[in-house]
Order: C-alpha cells, then sequence, then structure tokens
C-alpha cells in the first residue's frame, strides 16, 4: 500500500513511561494529540473510538467508526482505462457518543484555556479501560476534577459505555454536563484532496430518525450513495448530591441530555453513559433503532461495574491464553503488549467484516483492509484468537462472488480478491501497486491453511476454505503460463515490495501461488462436494499440482542469490549515499519510473518469502540472500521491521533482529513513521508478537509441522510466549541456555525444536539446549538506514 | 498515445468518388457528418477549421482552433504520485467565424428540414477551396441555390475568407443573411468524462471586448486560467442586385452582421466575409484588436479573387515540389494527395507551435501534441517543406526550460520533453504509458540531425539544435547506467508499442538514444560555443559516446530475432484465435496488467527501429524480425500500418505493403479506426508519403547518405515523387523495370541507389535497373488482422 505525506499534526514523539500493564500520559502533549487520540483509541472490531478528551475539544482528528460502515466516493482518473475502479469506498466518522461536555460555572471545561492543574491519561491494557484523570482551574477561577473511564466492550459486541464523575475542588459550583450524540463533525484533517471526493464525505450522514425517551435517545442516519443506515443510541445513570435538572433533546445531527446541578465542594457528581452501536444496509430504521435500545437495555441492566468486570474477565482470559514476557527489557515488554492489545482490538469482534491496515483507529487509508490483515494480523490471531481468523476469512468468503466478478473483469478464473477495500470491490486507484499486486490472493490462501491447521476447523473448511483455496488456485493457474521449457511463469504483477513494480516471476508472489495451487488440489481432494460445486476436474488438480511443480524460482548464478524477480539483481543500483533523509520515504520525492527499476526495497519481499515459505530455502540461502536485500531495504512501510527480524534471527544477526523488534513494537508508540495520527498500524504491531515466536521462538508452521529454533537476543535473559494450536495451550520459555516447551491444556503434542521432534504432554514440561549460533558474517543496511540500536534494560 | 472509444457519431464510412485532384461528396450523408466535418477541415497550421456547413448546423462536432490556444483543467488522481501532473491543456473551440446563416424568406436553411434538392460539397486539393453546392426546397416551397468557397489561407497566416452566394431559383424572395462571429458554442461531444475538467472548459471565453464599425466587427475573449486572449475579426463586401438592408451588432459571445435583401429569381446575392485570427499571452486586448483588424484590412484590399489565386499560387509550388504520382492506383493516388494535403495544411504556418496529433481538424487527444510530430510528420516536412520543420523544431526549442525543469523533477540530467502538450508542460496522466515514454526525447533528436542533414542549415544548428541535441543526449546519459558487464542499459520506460509497458532495454528506445548520444556529441563539437554555454566537458561527450557504443541491444539467441525489450520474447503469447473483432482496440477491452504482459504489439516498435535505424540491422536479421513480430502486432494504433508496410517492403513483401499503404493513406476516408470524427490522424497520412517514399522508394538517410532502393507493388507501373535535398530538387521515377533519377534543380547530387553510388546531375537523368526481389517466406498476422488486400486499378 502507498505511504502517507508526513504530516505537521503528527512530527512529535509522545512519550509515555515505561510500565508493564499500561500506556500512560502523564501532561497533556497538545502537539502529541494526533497521535495520543490513536495510542488510546478503543474498539473491539465492531465499534472503534479514538482517544478524544471526553469534551471533545482540544482534538486533532475526531473519530468513531463502525467496521464495514462507510460512504461511496468518485474515484478520478485523468486518463481511464479499463478495469479502472471509478468509485472507491471511505470509513466514515459515524455519530459521535463519546461527547460529554462540562461547563464549569458558566466557562466550558476546555484544557486549551484556563490552567491545567494535573492531568492523567492511562489506557490500562488489562482492565481494558481508558482512564482520565484531570484537574482543572478555569480561567474565572474554578477548580474541578474530571475523572472518567471509557470502555468498548469485547463481550457485548453493540457496546461502549463512559463512567464519568465531577468534583469541584474548593467552593461548590453550578455545573452543566451534557451528553451528546453528535452526527456529521466537521473534520480538517484526513480529508481526501479531490475536492468531488471531499464533497461525497461532507456531512455524509443524513438523520433518518431521532427519538428520545426520559434519559436516553437514538439517532439513525443513513448515507447517500453506499445507502447504509446506522443507528447510535445513548441511555444514562447519574448520582447527584444535591438538586439536578435535567432535560433531553434529539433532532436531526443531534441528540443531548443536559445535566444541570449544584455540588458542594467535596461532593461528586457521577455520570455512566451507556452506548450502542448499530448498522446495516437492509434492515429499517425502526429495526436498527430497537436494535440499538434492546442493547442499551441489557447493558443498563448490567451495569458499569458489571460491565467493566465482563472487560477485565475476557482480558484476563486474553492474556492467560497468550501473553509474551520479556525478562530484560521492561520498555520493550510495555510496547509488546500495547501493541497486542491493538491487535486484539481490531480482530476480536470483527466478525465477518475485515481488518482494516489501522483497525478501527483513524482514518488512514480511508479504513481500508490490505493483504495485511491476512499476512501479518491473522498469524498472529491464529494462535491467540483463532475465532476471530475464523470470522475474518468469512469476511473474505462473503466476498468471493465480488473477487469472481472481477477475476472475470482481468479476463482470469477463480476469483481476484482486491487489493484495498471495505466492502469486498477493488478500491485501488493506481493498479501497478494495486491490481497488479495479485499476491493477496495467495496470502488469503495462505492465512486459509494456517487456520485450518491450527484449529482442524473442518466445518469451516467444509463452508468456506475449500472454496477460497479453490477461487484462489484456479486464479493462478490462469494468471500464469507454462513457457518454451515448461516452467510455470507468472509475468507482469507485482510483488510485496512496492519500489519494484509489475515484474516478472516475483518470487514472494510465486512461492506462495505455488502453496496456493497445492492447498487448493488439497482442498479440492479433501472436499469433493466443494470441488463438484465448483466444477473442479481431476484435470484441473492436475494442472494446479503441475503448476505448482514447475513454478519458476529466479536465482542469480553470478551472485549466488536470488531474485526478487527476473533481472532484479541487474538493475542499476539506487544511490542510497546521495539520498538525503529529507528525501525519505522514497515514493513522494522520487518519480515511480525511476524507484521501480533500481534495485532499492521498499518492504520486505524475498525476505518474507524466506519466512513464509522457509521450506524453499536452505539455510546457506537464507543467509546470503539476506545479505543482499538487507543492503538495499529501505522500510519506507512499516510492515519491514517485523519481517527483516524474523529472518535476522533465523539466520544469526541477533543483535539486528533486536534492533528491529523495537522498531516494529515502538512503531506507533514512538510515531516512527510519522503518521499514528491517522491511525496505529495494526501489522506492524502485529509483528511485535511475531518478532518474539517467529523471529526469537523461531515458530513456523511449514508442512502441518510446529517447529520451533529459539533463540535470545543479547542481553535479554528470558523470553515466554503462549500459543493456541490444534485445542492445546503451549507455553514456551527461552532461556540463555535453553527453551523449555509446557504443555498448559490439552492431548499430547509433538513440536520440533532446532529440527528435534519432540513429544511435550501435560505432566512433562520438555527442555532443550540452545545449540550454537551459526557465525555469520556482519550484514549493512542501506546509507543512513541502519535502525536504532536496542539494548536491553532492566 | 492511447485509443479513443469508437464512437457512434463516426462508425458510418463516408464515400467519395475516386478524382485525382479532388474529395468530393455528392450527397448529404448525415450519418459521416462527424467524419466529414474532419476531412473537409481547413487550416493553415494556425487556423483550424472544421468542415462544418455555412449555416453551422446540422453538425456535430463545432470545432475551431488557433494552434496554441488552450485552457488548463485539473488532472485528477485516484492516487496522486510524486510528479504526476496535476494540470492538462485542453484546444479550445474558439470564436467560430465560419458561421453564415440564411433565412429563406421566413425559414432558416438547414439541411436537417425542407427537401435537399441538390448537395455537393468539394475539397479542391488543388485551389485549396472547399466549395459548397447545395439547392434547396424550403419546407414552405421556397427554392435557392447556395454557393460558398472557403479558404484558410497559406501564405497570410491569420486569414480565412468565405465567398458565399445565393440565388433563388424559381421566385422572387425575401432573404437575410446572418454572418456572425460566436464564441463559446455549447459542445456536446468530446468533452472530458470528468466534471470538474468539463466544467474548466464550459464556456471557456471570457469576453473582454467586442467593437464594431459598418460592416466588420472585433470580438476580444480571455481564458480564465491559462490566460490566454484571443481575438477573432470579420469584415465583409457583398453585391445584391436589389434593395439590402444592413445591421451589425457586437457584444459578449457574439457579433453578427445581417443583410436583409429581395433577391429576384435569377438573381444572385455574393457575399465575401473576410475573418481574422490573433492570440497571444502577453499583448492586450486592444492590441489584439488592432492586429486583427490591421490584417482584415490587408485581406480585404487585396479582395477574394487575390486570396483564392496566392492559394493556388502556393499549393502549385508545393505540387510541383513534392507531388506524388502513381500510375495503375486511382484510389490510393487520390488518398495519398489528400494525405499530404492534410501534412500540410498542419505544418505549414505551425511557426514555432506544435504540429498537434490531429492537426487542427479535431479535439482528439485535447489537442495536444506527441512524439508524432517529429518521428511521423516532420519526415514528410523535411524533404517537402523544410521550412516548417525549421518552425516545428523550433517550437521544441522554445520549451527547453520546462524541458528542464520536468527532468530535474523527474532526477535526471539535460532536458525531459513531454509525452502530450500545447505549450509544453507534461499533460500525460499515466506514467506508464506517458512519462516513462523516454523515446520522445530521441525523437527530437532525430527530427534534428534529419533536418540539419537534409538543409545544412546551420544558423538553426547555432540557435537551436545543437542545444536540442546536447540537452537529449544528456538526458539519456543520466537515464542509462553501465551494468557489471559494462554494457550500456536503459531501464524501466516505455517503447513506442503502448500494449508493452515500463520494460528493460526497449530496443527502439536504446537505439534510437545511441544515434542521440552520438549526435549530442558531434554537437558539442560542432558548436562549441553552445556546449560552452551548457557547461558540456570533454569527459561528458566521451561518456556520451562511450555509451553509445556499448548500448545493450536485447536479441534472443534461441529464436534468431531481436528482442523488443528485454524478455519480450519469452513472455506468454495472446490467445489471438480467442480474442474477438469487438475487443479490438484491446486496450479497451483488457486491462493494461494483462496487455502489457503478454507479446502483443500495438504498434510497430521494433520494426520502427529497424527503419529509423535500419543501418543497426543485417538484411536478414530485418527479414526474420519482422516475420516474427509482424504475427504479434494488431495495429490498434494508426501509427502503425506505414511503418510495417516500408520494413515489408525493404525485405521483399511487396503485396503486404502495399496492402498496408492503402490502410496507412485511406485510413481517414474511410474511416477504418472509428474515430476520424475527432480530427484526423496527421501522422498516419504522413505515412503515406512514407510508404511511397521511404517504403517503394526505399529511401534513407543515415549517415548523411541519401539512398533508395526502389520496388514497384504488383500492379502499379509507375510511381514518381519528389525531394527537396540540400537546396536540389530531385524526382524518382520508379518503373516496373527500372528506377529514373531526375535532378530538377541544383548541383549535382550523389545518391545510392540498391546500394549503388550514384552522381545525379541537372542534364542527365540517371537510370538503374531494380534488383530481382529476394526470395522471402510468407509472414502472417494476428488472426483477424490481417490487412485489406489491395489490388491495383486503372
Amino acid at each position: 500500500m502507498s505511504g502517507t505525506p508526513a504530516h505537521s499534526l503528527a512530527d512529535t514523539e509522545p512519550s509515555f513511561p515505561v510500565e508493564p500493564w499500561a500506556i500512560r500520559e502523564t501532561e497533556l502533549n497538545r502537539a502529541a494529540l494526533a497521535v495520543t487520540e490513536s495510542v488510546f483509541a478503543l474498539g473491539n472490531g465492531h465499534i472503534g473510538m479514538r482517544g478524544t478528551l471526553d469534551e471533545g475539544e482540544p482534538r486533532a482528528v475526531p473519530g468513531t467508526y463502525l467496521n464495514g460502515f462507510f460512504e461511496e466516493r468518485p474515484l478520478p482518473h485523468a486518463e481511464a482505462g479499463y478495469g479502472f475502479p471509478e468509485s472507491g469506498q471511505t470509513v466514515l466518522n459515524v455519530t459521535d457518543g463519546k461527547l460529554i461536555r462540562l461547563l464549569v460555572s458558566d466557562t466550558p471545561l476546555d484544557l486549551n484555556y484556563g490552567t491545567v492543574l494535573a492531568h492523567e491519561r492511562v489506557l490500562d491494557l488489562r482492565s481494558g479501560l481508558l482512564v482520565r484523570r484531570s484537574e482543572w482551574l478555569s480561567p474565572n477561577g474554578h477548580s474541578v476534577r474530571v475523572r472518567s473511564q471509557r470502555l468498548v466492550s469485547f463481550t457485548r459486541r453493540s457496546i461502549a459505555a463512559i463512567c464519568y464523575e465531577v468534583e469541584p475542588l474548593d467552593a461548590d459550583l453550578y455545573i452543566a454536563i451534557q451528553s451528546d450524540l453528535l452526527a456529521n463533525e466537521p473534520l480538517t484533517d484526513g480529508m481526501p484532496s479531490d475536492p468531488r471526493a471531499a464533497a461525497a464525505l461532507k456531512s455524509p450522514l443524513h438523520n433518518e430518525l431521532a427519538d428520545c425517551g426520559d434519559l436516553g435517545a437514538v439517532l439513525v442516519h443513513r448515507t447517500e450513495r453506499s445507502q447504509l443506515r446506522m443507528a447510535a443510541g445513548m441511555d444514562h445513570e447519574f448520582d447527584v448530591p444535591e438538586k439536578v435538572a435535567t432535560s433531553l433533546e434529539a433532532a436531526g445531527d443531534l441528540a443531548r441530555l443536559t445535566i444541570a446541578a449544584r455540588l458542594p465542594k467535596g461532593s461528586r457528581l457521577r455520570l455512566v453513559k451507556y452506548l450502542a452501536y448499530g448498522w446495516s444496509s437492509r434492515r429499517s430504521a425502526s429495526a436498527l433503532r430497537d436494535q440499538v435500545e434492546g442493547g442499551l437495555a441489557t447493558a443498563k441492566l448490567a451495569g458499569w461495574d458489571v460491565l467493566a468486570q465482563e472487560q477485565r474477565d475476557f482480558l484476563d482470559r486474553h492474556w492467560e491464553a497468550a501473553d509474551i514476557e520479556i525478562d530484560g527489557d521492561p520498555e520493550l515488554q510495555q510496547a509488546v503488549r500495547f501493541a497486542t492489545f491493538h491487535v486484539l482490538q481490531a480482530g476480536a469482534r470483527a466478525e465477518e467484516q475485515p481488518i482494516p491496515a489501522k483497525g478501527l483507529t483513524g482514518p488512514g487509508y480511508d479504513g481500508h483492509a490490505f493483504w495485511d490483515s491476512e499476512t501479518f494480523v491473522l498469524p498472529v490471531l491464529t494462535y491467540t484468537a483463532p475465532r476471530a481468523v475464523c470470522d475474518a476469512l468469512k469476511w473474505r468468503h462473503s466476498t468471493i462472488e465480488l473477487a469472481r466478478e472481477r477475476a472475470d473483469m482481468l479476463m482470469q478464473a477463480g476469483a481476484a480478491f482486491p487489493w484495498r477495500t471495505i466492502r469486498g470491490e477493488e478500491c485501488s486507484g493506481y493498479w501497478p501497486a494495486g491490481t497488479a499486486a495479485f499476491h493477496v490472493n495467495a496470502d488469503i490462501a495462505d492465512a486459509t491453511v494456517r487456520y485450518l491447521n491450527a484449529t482442524e476447523d473442518e466445518v469451516f473448511d467444509a463452508d468456506h476454505g475449500a472454496e477460497l483455496l479453490i477461487a484462489t488456485a484456479r486464479l493462478w493457474a490462469s494468471l500464469g503460463h507454462f513457457n518454451g521449457d515448461r516452467a510455470f511463469r507468472i509475468t507482469g504483477v507485482t510483488g510485496p515490495d512496492e519500489y519494484t513494480a509489475i515484474v516478472d516471476d516475483n518470487i514472494y508472489t510465486n512461492l506462495m501461488a505455488q502453496r496456493n495451487l497445492r492447498a487448493g488440489a488439497d482442498a479440492a481432494e479433501r472436499q469433493p462436494e466443494v470441488a463438484e460445486r465448483r466444477e473442479v476436474t481431476v484435470e484441473e488438480i492436475e494442472s494446479w499440482r503441475a503448476a505448482a511443480e514447475a513454478m519458476t524460482i529466479p536465482y542469480d548464478e553470478g551472485l549466488g542469490v536470488h531474485q526478487q524477480s527476473e533481472g532484479f539483481t541487474h538493475h542499476a543500483e539506487w544511490d542510497f549515499e546521495g539520498t538525503t533523509p529529507e528525501q525519505y520515504p522514497l515514493l513522494l520525492h522520487f518519480p515511480y519510473f525511476d524507484i521501480y527499476r533500481k534495485q532499492v526495497i521498499k518492504q520486505a519481499d524475498l525476505v518474507l518469502a524466506m519466512h513464509l515459505r522457509g521450506d524453499a530455502f536452505t539455510a546457506e540461502e537464507k543467509t546470503r540472500n539476506f545479505a543482499y536485500y538487507e543492503a538495499r531495504t529501505v522500510r519506507d512501510s512499516s510492515l519491514s521491521a517485523a519481517t527483516q527480524a524474523v529472518i535476522a534471527a533465523e539466520v544469526g544477526h541477533l543483535q539486528l533482529a533486536y534492533d528491529y523488534w523495537g522498531e516494529a513494537a515502538l512503531g506507533d508508540l514512538h510515531n516512527l513513521h510519522h503518521n499514528s495520527h491517522h491511525g496505529l498500524h495494526i501489522a506492524s504491531l502485529a509483528g511485535a508478537w511475531t518478532v518474539a515466536v517467529a523471529g526469537f521462538g523461531g515458530m513456523r508452521d511449514h508442512d502441518a509441522r510446529l517447529s520451533f529454533a529459539p533463540r535470545l537476543p543479547p542481553g535479554i535473559s528470558g523470553l515466554r510466549f503462549r500459543l493456541q494450536f490444534r485445542g492445546r495451550g503451549l507455553q514456551v520459555r527461552i532461556e540463555p541456555e535453553q527453551a523449555t516447551y509446557v504443555l498448559r491444556s490439552g492431548a499430547p503434542l509433538t513440536v520440533w525444536h532446532h529440527g528435534e521432534e519432540l513429544e511435550v504432554t501435560a505432566d512433562a514440561p520438555v527442555s532443550r539446549p540452545l545449540p550454537p549460533l551459526p557465525e555469520v558474517e556482519p550484514v549493512d543496511q542501506p546509507a543512513g538506514k541502519r535502525p536504532r540500536r536496542r539494548t536491553a534494560r532492566s
């Protein structure tokens, strides 16, 4: 996917004290507001809420999102071409329910004015709450303490809630609280630059219904082009020490509960706001209203404490099953937990909606899902929250008819899934780095194979999995061809590295397609009913296996390395010495034609193939290839560092792997890509887990085997991670001299440790020594691109 | 350049009787109106007028153009990229001065109504007039004869004129004539599909001044974005048998002379309308008004007869110097004269403005100039109207600063001229077939070398030519690189064949760049002052020669043919048998990715290299290459047939060359590309000359030699053509058994006949026999793509 320009809003790096289970802001950093809104975003895969302050302002990029809810917009082309999509899809900032404004005496609480006496926000990774405390002295001399706790429920998909408390600090006070549902908030940032597209997204929600009761209200809105309907509802409970007056109004784009109260010094007003969201392309306005009011009724019945307890219980179970523990690097420990927490938020309850590149934490990339989901996010969830993977793949499967139509439009067989989308239609406006990146189809197949292997979910296979594998195998068979030498070639496509486009025999694409073709053949044989329904013949299965067998794997005999694509290693070298730091990311400062034709790599491509298709390379090849491509990879994509870490660890560059681990895990906390204000990099955060498990754990899942090759980076004295695999709970403990495999639940399991087969049973953890590290020549990066050196600190 | 969709307006093939010196319409073919408007277009390179009927309606695509006069419009991109142009340029339909409406009694003359008793239009290629005669019976029973003669003066660049006569046929009649200048005519066709772009072009002319006298008026308008100003003026003379009343008004977008008259039966009203046009980016409205009024004054002083005589004299001189005579194929004779007439109209008086792909005959391709100009049009003009070539190259030179800025933006040295433009800025909205087609720079250099060689114009060389050659040579030195084997490679570019894009070592590009590098080195040595001004060092010159020497020429040893680009011959074959006629042109029915990666060729690329760089191939290579590429070339571009004819003739496929000659010459008269309604294909028309001279004449101009290899196609009993070369007039006469070289003027000249050196002097024509035709295997085209078989008819 293409990069986003560095943005002034976001160039300040926020700073959070190191602690194991929380991300804490200890003072209000206005310059970093946009980034902290992303960092403090809450979500459950269905609802996403950026970490905007309760009172709504100051703010940078306001955002509340419902997964799958979008507006269409024109995709203009200076010169149109056959098959170019003419319509795009953009995630919408929906009705904002988190707004609670406070009037202190006659002055609105706004941290831009008055004096901030104290301020703290904490994202608590165990409770799942965003907790905020501010003490504020108004310009006219009144001081208050505000405390809020916000949650987006993991257990109740449509529910969010806020517990809001106000306390006068030094005198009795009259206050007014206004709790809003507000639609069509004006956006100042993140709008498309094309004026027609921007126009389509200005006030995109059209009110259809506004209802209110005593303390609750519902607004139903509809989009004009995508014709989707959404409802947002709120209800309230409050405790107040003295006299109070409330009023409620709901009309058009605003529903508002106003509470006017007198608060004696030392007393406290407590308001609980329950929120429910729903959307549909088919259900009526009144049906949606009833749906959210029903959700509100049960949430209110449960009450705040129960919602908060459910949230903690859910997370306790999650950490119990999936926590990663690092001894010797507390900063990284914090970052890895933050990362996996956000991956969980993005995917936990997506439920047949996509997992977008930014999750639901911001409007970046228009809210689109890419290959990131299947390649970087689902592998994490496969071993930590497999139910979410099932849902995510069912979403892909739900778009298979659109993918068949797209393949048909592209004159290919099978299904061609989109490069970027929300609902399933191709939304890429630049085909050389969009439609041509057909590897997304093999990535979907790979995620399917991995999920099936890790769960043995036969129902999913019969209903969805086999069909995904067959449709994508069919695509590869038609995309490729046998050349005169009977080699199977896939020409004219773009691999993961978007600094090299429209090439022949991209090695990543070919190796993933090879696996896809074989998996499609296996699936057709395993699920004969599906195969029959899809009219797969024995000859077709044979042709898939033959294509896989004859797949072209480009290799440069002279250099002794594989070629990322045919001819790649014969291209001109990039002038890294002559490239200034300000000229990165390159795509914003150099023309595509010049980037494409030189040996400069945006992100791991062949190196990613060596991870996901490590079975196709020898150890020596991996070492040589890694050195060659490492020197030409600039990491202009956040998707790269974790993969480089995995292979660095495998071939023996443990310090480098450690450095990249830091880069992947801290990418958003340190705003390393200068665009975290538009949302977090979910795939890169997933990489924080991947480096631990596949990098230092050496975990691979080729050919239905679960193998490990544990190592520890310098200075780290221990690393422990937990996986779910075929109904078992497995823990791997890595210490400097040995690794221990512990079966925490389930039947005995066979795993591999540095090539040695082990049987792990519930009553007998198995320990094995770590073999000596292979000797390896140092590698280098392009000038100026060496990663920040990481040193362990206890 | 990309194709234009077939259009319902234009799918009817017009039909014109065969005659040697005219194109004649003998009845009104309403369905072919759009095409005949193009065919009957008049122009001189400065003013262009489509052949719309005098009374303005019925019409299809109204158009009056001033070369270089355009409006800017936004170029939208679904996903923007570094260096993508954000603004385009579109030729404007300027103030229409050819409108003469006639009210017959109380009914407007409109051939859509009433009865057309007789109708004829004739484009007379010797007089340069468009003559129209109509006899019309109005719905209420009045009949008139209308006769008009229209010219756009070759000798007075800013002047056009119309001689208009009306005659009542069967009764005395009251008539009114309204002679208009009308700005901002509404267009219904040819508008950009993007609504913002269309909006920018709706009523693009803003009136600044409207002046009138007794019988004349001037309107001055200005564009909003490009800030160009234009003036259109008219003046009149008339003879009328009886009483008459005239009135003149001028305001806003309309100036109109109204003549009310009573015409006795058998009498005749004769009106001469003089038109003058001018535009400027700098001159004031009143200066422009004075300029056109001055032009009108001298034109009116000369009078219609003198203007018409000047036109004929100009054309007499032209045909005397440049006519091509064909014995045995009158249809082709007519088509070739029509073709060269339009090439002359496009280029004769362009005078430091571009020669657009459609000349000034329609709005196609936004009025842009492409490489067509230098590669296909200028070679014709070099040997028939060299002054026009000097002007055209001066226009390119006038944009050299913009080209330097563009090269700089693209991180290259030297100058990068635009793929498509009006004023000099890059206007291509699709870089893989735009910016990446760097060969345009070598094409400009090639045209420069050819012009210098054919004219020995040292002034041009010192002032413009050397600088063009140096700037483009510099570009190639920076675009290419020496690889490990010390071969010079040019990677990541697009050659002439737009069905193959972003490739390495396109053979056409490399061979033309090789010539460009050497020509740049020669120029720097020949013009040391220019070289010094441009800071060309001896080392730089050496590096250009070294790069040229080491240029990569891809060759497939296995197949024994050259590769159009690296790897081309290893790509998948296109399924021609599975492609239906309706699926052409392919780019409208298949995705680029699939077209690019297969062995399907839109237009001559390597075959064009074998023409322009024939010195780089052996005869045997040409024969083998032609057969290979002929079988894969679909001619979805009108730029292809003539080049295929040239090489077909050279390697011995004379019938095939003859077939392609017909296709090139008749392309617009028969509307073979289904888009002649948007303007004529000037480069393809130029090809009609090129097939005669370079194809059957075998003329080549490599290395400052003028060589011939005459042949005659089957059934043609004679072919004669005339050239200008270094101040000489040369005629070549080809008969079935021999060719004769006649020096018609100038000093003795050395030429080559099938490799034999000949001295031709004024008093001694030299005849030589045609050598026997080499034996050659038949070649084939893609299924369904064999050209229409041409048979000679006397």
